[in-house]
């Protein structure tokens, strides 16, 4: 599935049956310059502005505040204000670009500059698929989704919360999600955030699995950690950054502004706001730990104008994801940003239409890693077992769009015209033998043979196909290796933390 | 449907049910600069190549020969070659920008530069809805579909074949089909191409419906014509430019380049081939005319790899649609490129992840027509009612999209920051209610509700929704209104015409 960009250019090799393509995706093609110099000014004047007239609430978190307090900021209370220029000051030790070790060292990502990492969707309770319909999402679901984001070549990335596991106490959940992805995958994946001590448990997790002195000189584990818009940092924040950055690993903070509600209507002083929150997150992260690698989060929705509904894929957010990249460069950050975004229940026309928009917008716009590349539907309530299968095969496509185009002598083919005259063809000539095989990208889901054959196979859409290979793909799943001595260890230490934890729903 | 760019800017006037909308997209983004200068130079010195050493053919039509050598072409017997240089230099008096006017002034469009006009389908032979399913087209068909154009806000032309109205006779087709768009709509469209007389006749009608004087002075119609790659170009091309050239009307030329077949199997080589013959067929109608408006068209496929078919959507055609932007611009003509492209039977989401891909590359590139805009299925074989809704409500986001965003004060909201606290929110604040109702795009064929609405009204996916809305907009459609004498001289002229030619079906 991976096409063209998997091909030809690195070494495969194959790991059971994971997915054997680059481990990211290296950009050779330019940005694009969506907002001139004038509006990405503006946009970051307000976002200082709001930095320091407005400022942001740091609540329930008195080491947060004793944090600002002793930097410098301007603390009353829980609102924290500074100065023009201190927050951008703190930011510029976040590295621009970092290495996420990952435990089969062929698949590591490398995160910022021109380096892109997809991973699937993140926090849906609900789980859906073309046989089943739409239930809650239980950890045998997380598992089969854990092991097809395995075997899909252009997800880089696991993420951590494929779907809820809403079948195991909220209190324990995150020790088996971690844990699924350190078994049925070897590609990276994030930690739990929701309270300081499940951040903690999934960090002693990763020290498990990738042992001290690795942990201690590399990113081995990233979290990703709302804010809650607009303007306020609680908790779970801070804390989050606590134990991530302060042990050097990676963290997200990402504003998530539905504009009317967390955010004034209008979308340039949303992406400003999100811009003031993520840096303000950011300059937290450094005062924690200089350093420590921090990845800008965005995520913007648009609003229906019947309902109040959030919307998705809309030229709103679709403009925000080109326009945010520009702002992250400028500070000099790696961004996550947009994914395969839709409101819509089914994958259908509509799911893939906003999907699409959202996506390549994303692509183009630069973001170095996106968190819902895949599986996303019903704006983020529902994981799809066929729309994950469908957006990665677009995934592979993107790749090869972000790889751009060759221009050596083969490229251009002169010999062809040598052998192929005008009005006659090329499919047998010697240029297109010798280029065939990697010419085009090859999207497996998509049926593009003539109506006759497509009739005869039974006439089946995007969605029923995507049923029918999601359902082959679990059939062919092979674990890939792992340490026993270190799977045992990792179950001692689930099997200790459960018994020591009460079971709680919240 | 227009949603934000539909509102406000311009006078809104309701002809019939036609649409109230911005006439064509001005758009307020820049340009991306997908492929290097240095690329860039690399295409352009291949296509100057295949001009001077390999040639193009031009057959069956003795005085387009003559022409080129009268202009100091090399001309062997059907093979002209140009040497380096002239074949700019011929381009460089076709207008970079030009008006077409429609019947109704109001939806008259302007053509290249940094205008955007987007029309329907162009030449299926078979139609698609959700209750008929597949069948030949007819003339009540192309009807309709040119009743729904004219109501849709977002197509701002109406091309001509939205499908072939196969029931009429060949001879006789293009007499009905020219009708149906100056009777039953007032928005610009296309004229035929197929024979020399087709041409004449579609521009005697011209001649009827806008007059004579109005005319010679302005282009009123157009016409779409492919070459025939490789480096093919038969009396069909220059006959029309002959007929539509010759009276200072509009003309497209459009090389089909599937890679492998019709051009080499890399992507470079079709996009320069398809420059050298675009541009041979714009020098050729500066020799015809000089100062003829005359846009640029591409059509690049890829194949698959399985079977050879053409594929739509992926990644090598998307890159294309940025960089012959790029080509056309530095050679400064108007483009035609891309359009809502797939491969898929039906409007499932293979339809929208293909057709979205493939349109937000071509508006982003900045083709200035797009032709396939909306309705096109099965690579160009059938057209789709629910298609055609589909896509239109998408094109209405891209025209957002394209205005870019706004920075004024209003747009960064300061007084909403002095309502609204940190971790407060936004609903009811006077910038929000000030704001809302022109926000954000209003998707009408998105359902963005949650599932429990959704279920309620019968949880229909977006092909339903979308065959509901064409069966109630078709009971909606009022004609525009056209002067009778006029009316009655195109009658006339038809009828004229129709005794003077023989039923044939080739």
């Amino acid at each position: 599935m991976g096409g063209r960009a998997a091909g030809g250019r690195r070494k495969r090799r194959r790991r059971g049956k994971g997915a054997s393509a680059p481990p990211y995706v290296k950009r050779r093609i330019p940005f694009f310059p969506f907002a001139d110099e004038e509006a990405l000014v503006k946009l970051e004047d307000q976002a200082d502005w709001l930095i320091q007239e407005v400022g942001l609430e740091f609540r329930d978190d008195e080491e947060a505040l004793r944090i600002w307090r002793e930097a410098g900021a301007d603390v009353k209370g829980t609102r924290v204000k500074a100065p023009r220029g201190m927050i951008r000051e703190l930011c510029s030790t976040a590295p621009p670009e970092f290495t996420q070790l990952a435990r089969n060292s062929e698949r590591s990502v490398r995160i910022g500059g021109t380096n892109q990492v997809f991973a699937p969707i993140y926090g849906a309770p609900f789980v859906r698929d073309l046989e089943n319909g739409r239930r809650y999402g239980t950890i045998d679901n997380l598992i089969e989704l854990v092991k097809l984001t395995y075997m899909l070549p252009s997800l880089h990335h696991g993420g951590l919360v494929i779907c809820e596991p809403c079948d195991v106490p909220v209190s324990k959940r995150h020790l088996d999600m971690v844990y699924a992805h350190m078994r049925w995958s070897d590609k990276p994946h994030l930690g739990a955030i929701t309270e300081m001590s499940r951040a903690e448990d999934s960090v002693a997790m990763a020290r498990i699995l990738h042992g001290e002195d690795v942990m201690a000189e590399n990113c081995v584990i990233m979290a990703n950690v709302n804010t809650n818009s607009p303007l306020l940092v609680d908790k779970v924040v801070t804390e989050s950054i606590r134990v991530y950055s302060g042990a050097n690993q990676g963290i997200i903070v990402v504003p998530f502004i539905l504009g009317g509600a967390m955010g004034p209507v209008t979308t340039a002083a949303c992406i400003a706001q999100a811009l003031a929150e993520a840096m303000m997150c950011c300059a937290f992260t450094q005062l924690v730990r200089p350093g420590a690698p921090f990845i800008l989060g965005n995520f913007l929705s648009s609003m229906s104008l019947k309902s109040g509904a959030p919307t998705f894929g809309m030229p709103e957010p679709v403009m925000s994801n080109f326009i945010i990249g520009q702002l992250a460069r400028r500070l000099g950050v790696p961004l996550r940003c947009g994914g395969a975004l839709t409101a819509s229940k089914v994958a259908d026309a509509q799911a893939a239409y906003e999907s699409a928009d959202s996506m390549l917008s994303t692509v183009l716009g630069g973001a170095n890693f996106v968190l819902h590349a895949a599986g996303w539907m019903e704006g983020g309530l529902c994981t799809g077992y066929e729309k994950l299968i469908l957006d990665a095969d677009r995934l592979g496509g993107y790749q090869v769009l972000l790889s751009g185009m060759p221009t050596d002598d083969n490229a251009f083919a002169r010999d062809a015209y040598e052998e192929v005259e005008p009005s006659g063809h090329f499919l047998g000539c010697a240029h297109t033998l010798r280029n065939y095989e990697n010419a085009y990208y090859d999207a497996v889901m998509s049926d593009s043979e003539n109506v006759e054959s497509w009739e005869e196979r039974g006439a089946k859409d995007a969605q029923t196909r995507a049923f029918e290979r999601w359902r082959q793909m679990l059939q062919d799943y092979e674990a890939p290796p792992i340490d026993e001595a270190v799977d045992e260890a990792l179950n001692d230490f689930i099997a200790r933390r459960k018994r020591e934890l009460p079971d709680a729903w919240y």
